[in-house]
């Protein structure tokens, strides 16, 4: 019965309910247990000591829901907290970070890739560092976006001021001639057609999401931990705060219904 | 010693600061705690439940510096939480609702007040109730501004950008012929010419933090517990997250450098 525990993933609210989409793209045998910190949100404001003891008790919530690994679907936590989850819990954490900057790498032609993101994700250098590890000859331009949560959670999504708010926020990069932007934050694929107006169609954008379930596949498979069950798997969403909020929003991320959302406490 | 234990204020997190000015200013010999709640940050979006287990749980910590009056800074905890919160705890907990509503209702000429605050304060109808209780003739007209606290931590105080969106949110209220608007949110008052600019000369804009620390001075002096002391008041100043980030942006509310700032953990 070890290969039917669940993959648990937490994100800081719902923006992870995008990973969510492409695990039951990519491995939908498998259940799945999300925690959104709704309570919490958002983290990218935040400090380092306040994301890890945040991250370190969401982690604690999926472990007693059995999980078989944990997916860090957060990039601000994946920032800064992931190498002290990886000590604290005996299960695999993955984060976001490795596998978005990987696929940066492979997709820029002229080795000049940006990325976006929080400012506690910016401010780390976790994707930077990664990108060079990756490849060394890269060279990374980062921008942070603070105002791109709270317009996404408006669903300012196309409205004239995000355009003029992304316009300022990516100028910069443009100039850059980057082929290749990373969107470093789980609400940002959200703004794909606003993002893409301004950089325009020769610019890859790079969506962590996707490479983060080829990534859980890899380790589940490693582990001979795969669900090889035919029963329907199951979903569950758990947040910190109230489910009513979630369920609204959290269907406009995972592009489906969401049947039933329950409070962690 | 009764009279010298500190004046307890609390607030999601540094907007607070605005009230502790004015409490500064209107009752100089008080001793003051305040507790910014920058983990969680911002209430406005979040529920009722959360919204009240938080403000509780500050309460407790302003009671562990032993203070003699709680003043809820934050307009969303205000609006949610206060009646709770008197049930709680032993000592006068004010608001800055009916502080407000009531200088609101003293200023409108024709009867037409305009409220803005976030999601959860105005849907809770607080102010609402108030300034109907104050004056009954008095039409209220609500209207939520979300995107104002992340743009005013943000230092986007006058930018073009800023002006579209409060004209977005405001263009409502000036249309009903208002004469009030309160200012529901203690964010607020620094986007104060960027409003202006919208509505006009003519319409009063109400900044609750002047009201309540008048209201603190009244009941102080009704328990007989106003500080008489002349030795020289301190500010403590507290907060759940990083107390860096707090200390930056704070001058900018509190109009006065902070010297210490320290992790309530």
């Amino acid at each position: 019965m070890k290969e039917s525990r669940p993959i648990g993933i937490f994100d800081s609210g719902v923006g992870g309910l995008t990973v969510v989409a492409q695990v039951r793209r990519q491995l939908p045998k498998e259940n799945i247990v999300y925690f959104g910190d709704t309570a919490r949100v958002p983290y990218g404001t935040k400090s380092r000591e306040t994301i890890t003891r945040f991250s370190v008790e969401n982690v604690e919530f999926l472990m007693r829901h059995n999980v078989k690994i944990v997916i860090v679907a957060c990039n601000t936590a994946s920032s800064l907290a992931l190498d002290f989850l990886k000590r604290c819990f005996k299960v695999p954490v993955v984060g976001v970070i490795r596998p978005g900057a990987r696929r940066a790498a492979g997709a820029t032609k002229n080795n000049r890739v940006g990325i976006i993101g929080t400012r506690a994700t910016i401010g780390s250098g976790a994707y930077q560092k990664e990108l060079k590890s990756a490849n060394p000859k890269i060279t990374v331009f980062g921008e942070s976006c603070p105002l791109f949560v709270p317009l996404v959670e408006e669903g300012w999504l196309d409205s004239k001021v995000t355009g003029e708010i992304a316009f300022g926020y990516l100028k910069g990069l443009k100039a850059k001639d980057i082929d290749t932007l990373i969107l470093g934050c789980t609400h940002y694929p959200l703004l794909k057609p606003a993002i893409e107006g301004i950089m325009g169609k020769t610019v890859t954008l790079v969506d962590s999401a996707e490479e983060v379930a080829i990534e859980a596949d890899r380790i589940l498979d490693a582990h001979g931990i795969a669900n090889r069950s035919n029963k329907k798997p199951f979903h569950k969403f758990f947040v910190s705060d109230d489910p009513k909020h979630f369920m609204e929003v959290g269907e406009r991320f995972l592009k489906q219904k969401i049947r039933c959302v329950k409070p962690s406490e």
